[in-house]
């Protein structure tokens, strides 16, 4: 029982029990705990992934860059199991400093560049192909505000309300009030901004859209926490109307699936090598259907 | 007293007592609260801001580039006193609708362009002037992987470690242990990126050392949160190391100073308008030393 009368230790010390559902992954120490390489298809673009909320934005913006004739977007999207601890072998780690999905390489270029946090990621292919991101200084000032808006605030709903609403080993009033509120706060911010334009960035669909589309989309639809009911995202209509919006998007549908290994059986894609990889699962689903 | 039976109600309501030192700040809706117009002054770049981590990053990079001779980057810096909620003013919010600090407003713009969230204003800056960003893409791509790190890696120092350290109204064993945990693991992502290149995007200096500097050279150097013996800083010696090489640039430690109203009187400087402001600071200091 977590009383008010606890005093921090003077050194903080490693209890590795502790933690949850997570308690497997998360250590106070960074690089690798094993060697292995990473796989490398046959495509310009690997991505090592899964389709969390951040490991879907790379999935939709490449299937977009696909959608709109380029070639040189083709990809392989390995699964990373984190529960299994695949993102501290020494090939991700070398990908990806930071140990956490996704990570890309890109082979297209000499050595490989490497290039880790989504919101990097979005931005390198955004300038790399030249799509999704304003040409006016303006509209790209505006488009990166939100980029770089998406990036700090989404740890607050994440690591913050959905760990303590939904994951914590035992619920905590005072987290789940603090991020219960910021999270609130943060669908009204968009929910006004969305009042004004039919897109983020204004008129025009850009990386804004696809960074904040998986996490506060998925909050408004119910599928991060099962907390819609919780944070009453009937709030917030024009994020609503915005979320459908994109989900029209046969990119954004499948760019959701990549290296999903949850949710309905058709929507899961757990590696995508080849644009087919999606109508085999279309397959898949009708013949289980009989 | 906070127990473990605690059991969420199934819509959560705002209860605005709670929330510790900054609960009359932090708020569940969006947008203004009173009509108040932000100053301009009689430079080019209008900076809204408290010398916070966030805060700080953008006077340093100011006073890089106006080091490196940019007139261009002349700037008034006035000061946002989030204890008194002047973020919510209308103005403010224009010119950041998420109502957090630093907010940039770039006159030589027409319109006058609104730049916000503070990697998203390193950015700008560093483009806009062509300074402390490679310019070959592997380097340029590396810094901005190290910039969008920090934007989403410190919201776990920042709202997480140092809320539940320092501000929450009581000490909770879980999320202290929890963030401590990943402080450290921050701490040490970083540590080994500096035992291989002397600034964190490679060889040379760049907005990704600016943005992660007031944050985690805060840490090691007992800046923030008092914590440097609980996360036993000195297990970072290649951080401190790289900290006490930044603090050698006169450029970083004025822009330290801006828009500080806490600590070292010789540090502070509420707002700036001038060069010579700083130079003030120390007469002020040697006046008062007698």
């Amino acid at each position: 029982m977590t009383t008010s009368s606890y005093t921090p230790p003077k050194v903080w010390t490693w209890q590795a029990a502790s933690g949850g559902q997570f308690a497997q992954i998360n250590r106070p120490i960074a690089g690798p705990t094993h060697e292995h390489a990473l796989p490398v298809g046959k495509h310009p673009l690997q991505l090592y992934s899964l389709a969390t909320p951040n490991g879907a934005k790379v999935g939709i913006l490449l299937e977009e860059l696909l959608a709109r004739g380029h070639a040189g977007a083709e990809y392989d999207a390995w699964l990373i199991r984190i529960n299994q601890g695949d993102q501290f072998g020494s090939g991700f780690v070398a990908a990806n400093p930071n140990s956490k999905i996704p990570a890309l390489v890109d082979h297209s270029q000499h050595p490989p560049l490497r290039v880790f946090e989504s919101g990097s990621m979005l931005l390198y292919l955004a300038e790399k192909f030249g799509e999704f991101i304003p040409t006016n200084p303006a509209g790209r000032t505006e488009c990166l505000n939100w980029l770089f808006w998406q990036m700090g605030s989404a740890p607050f709903v994440g690591g913050g309300f959905g760990h303590f609403y939904a994951y914590a080993p035992e619920k905590l009033e005072y987290p789940i009030n603090r991020y219960a509120m910021e999270a609130k706060r943060q669908l009204d911010v968009l929910n006004r901004r969305l009042a004004e334009t039919p897109y983020v960035a204004g008129e025009q669909y850009s990386i804004a859209d696809i960074a904040i589309f998986p996490w506060y989309g998925g909050l408004v639809k119910g599928w991060l926490y099962n907390a819609a009911e919780f944070l009453q995202v009937g709030d917030y209509p024009h994020v609503i109307a915005w979320a459908d919006r994109l989900l029209e998007r046969p990119a954004v549908r499948r760019g959701r699936m990549v290296n999903r290994v949850m949710g309905p059986l058709e929507e899961q894609l757990p590696e995508r090598h080849d644009a087919s990889d999606f109508e085999l699962r279309t397959a898949d689903k009708l013949a289980a259907q009989g």
